[in-house]
């Protein structure tokens, strides 16, 4: 067995990341959820200076509008994240 | 300044890697994907069994037909291995 790459190892966190706060669910609640951004996107919410951020967000991920966040939608949140760093790190800090 | 999560750590490691390969452009070319593929997918290309791998997720993530692998579609293919990943964990590893 090959030990898994960099990258792989990454994408392994991202998924065990979002299985840790769903529990033995396979979704995240609100709960869950405001849980997460707290533990894993501290500074990201304090910046955003709104305590409606994790509502606002909930809304964007419930499209199913059933209280719940599956993977699919939680991975569309860190694209989104990933996305605006990359523009940043682009424009500002790329070699 | 607050240290990175584990997930933030997990994110920036993603968009590090595709810089890496892409040098100073801001896409991969052919050379560059499957240089990102054989470093950081080796098990997953050689599990393939087809040497026609390479060509076959360029042509998916090249979505202009320019040769161009941009962040977003690089980001696609993450989102895609990782979901099979997710969904394999969930059927055969979950507590």
């Amino acid at each position: 067995m090959v030990a898994p790459s960099e990258l792989e190892h990454a994408m392994e966190k991202m998924m065990l990341t979002f299985h840790k706060f769903a529990g033995e669910k396979n979704y995240m609640n609100r709960e869950d959820l405001q849980k997460l951004l707290e533990s894993e996107f501290s500074e990201f919410l304090k910046n955003q200076n709104d305590p409606l951020t994790v509502d606002k967000i909930m809304k964007d991920l419930d499209d199913c509008r059933d209280g719940r966040v599956t993977f699919h939608s939680y991975f569309s949140l860190i694209a989104g994240l990933l996305c605006a760093c990359d523009d940043y790190y682009v424009k500002h800090m790329k070699p």
